[in-house]
């Protein structure tokens, strides 16, 4: 029987506002779960069904709280969760600019706005080993719930700067470093040797970079269509995807 | 003021089986709308608000019919909609197998159970110019509103054959049709030199191929991690893109 004040503070964390001042979040689901305690998070409460409990025991979190499959999906945000939910510290935040890291490719998102898309973003993030993702003032909150289960664990292995203004950052970093977002105008990815360094900024679904950001860009990449294409655009997690791969197909 | 039985008709289309007995579907929001009066698709019911609807004359399809945001919103399934929905005829099917064209590149989709997935998925194949998508038995119904709204006018532009039994389909072709599917064992695929032309088959997102069709691949292909990379799977749509511009570069 989970406790009304529990409960209470469980649902608050739907919400963003709440999840700042808690400066939590929450993780549903057996494997986002057991993603969780694989990571440095810190945990805050444990909720468990009886049957999935037991692949929750260890020394280096609170004791599991046993819950049943009901109490479980009403007070979290999955449709149905059979398993787990946690209450999570939100990772301090380190200084954005010191951890630049020469010779490696940082992701940036400037106002991705769909929370889904954001986790994707993230989990492309760590399947490429990026070191970081920093996010515009506009973004989805990273720790939306569909957004952390989405990044399918990336969530406890890659550091995220939140509320960052991009064009401000951008120009702050040091002269030589490379700049790149896609654009229908820009260079053909396939004609270029491209190395994983700098930073690669991604758009808004619905509008592309804004101004001030695409300013900083020094180089701006092009996705082929395949012959007879009409799309008019890619998904930006799928772009991102390919530029990634583009990326990294040479180091 | 939309009448009361059109209301009713409009929202059983929410529902995957009234679409079926009606052979009909929804296109919603404005963007979506415009994409749809481009395509041959034949429109049953056009609404939209005294502001868009001068955007929707046109002697090729059925007359507006005014409605408010509210009503529209009311009777569609996205968020809010200030500007149009449409009843759409789904376009009748061709025969799958005399339609393989000679050296092109078929998309396949074996369990994609998630209608934004596999919107997105269609939209790719759009940007690729692919000659259409195959969807096995499980997937999701294409014509769910999540999907067409993420196919971003796909849907009016690349054909999809639904409920096929894929294994079945795939045995049927005649041999040295190259068939193709993600896999973290295959071939990694910057080492190859792969040409649009085949099938390229694209597994469930929880649970990857099915066997009976995983046995029908005659290359399994595998995207590199970038170094350090630990996410231990790429969202399916955002697998599909990568392995789309590794055909696609070298045509």
């Amino acid at each position: 029987m989970v406790s009304k004040a529990l409960a209470k503070y469980i649902r608050s964390l739907h919400q963003r506002k709440y999840r700042q001042r808690h400066a939590a979040f929450l993780v549903e689901g057996a494997k986002s779960v057991l993603e969780l305690l694989g990571s440095g998070l810190e945990v805050e409460h444990l909720l468990a069904t009886p049957a999935f409990a037991p692949q929750l025991a260890s020394p280096r979190h609170p004791p599991v709280q046993l819950a049943t499959e009901d109490e479980l999906t009403q007070l979290g945000t999955l449709q149905t969760n059979a398993a787990a939910l946690a209450v999570v510290r939100r990772p301090p935040e380190v200084p954005l600019l010191p951890t630049l890291p020469a010779g490696r490719l940082v992701l940036a998102l400037d106002n991705v706005a769909d929370p889904g898309n954001l986790g994707t973003l993230w989990r492309l993030a760590d399947w490429y080993g990026l070191p970081g993702v920093v996010l515009s003032e506009n973004c989805a909150d990273p720790y939306n719930p569909k957004a952390v289960a989405a990044s399918m664990g990336a969530f406890g292995r890659v550091p995220v700067w939140a509320d960052v203004d991009l064009a401000a950052w951008l120009s702050s970093l040091p002269a030589g470093i490379g700049v790149y977002g896609a654009d229908l105008e820009g260079d053909n990815v396939h004609k270029l040797h491209l190395q994983p360094a700098g930073v690669l900024v991604m758009g808004s679904e619905s509008h592309g970079l804004s101004p001030d950001v695409a300013a900083r860009l020094t180089r701006r990449l092009h996705i082929p269509h395949g012959p007879g294409g009409r799309a008019e655009s890619l998904n930006v997690a799928v772009s991102a995807a390919i530029l990634l791969d583009n990326f990294f197909r040479n180091s």
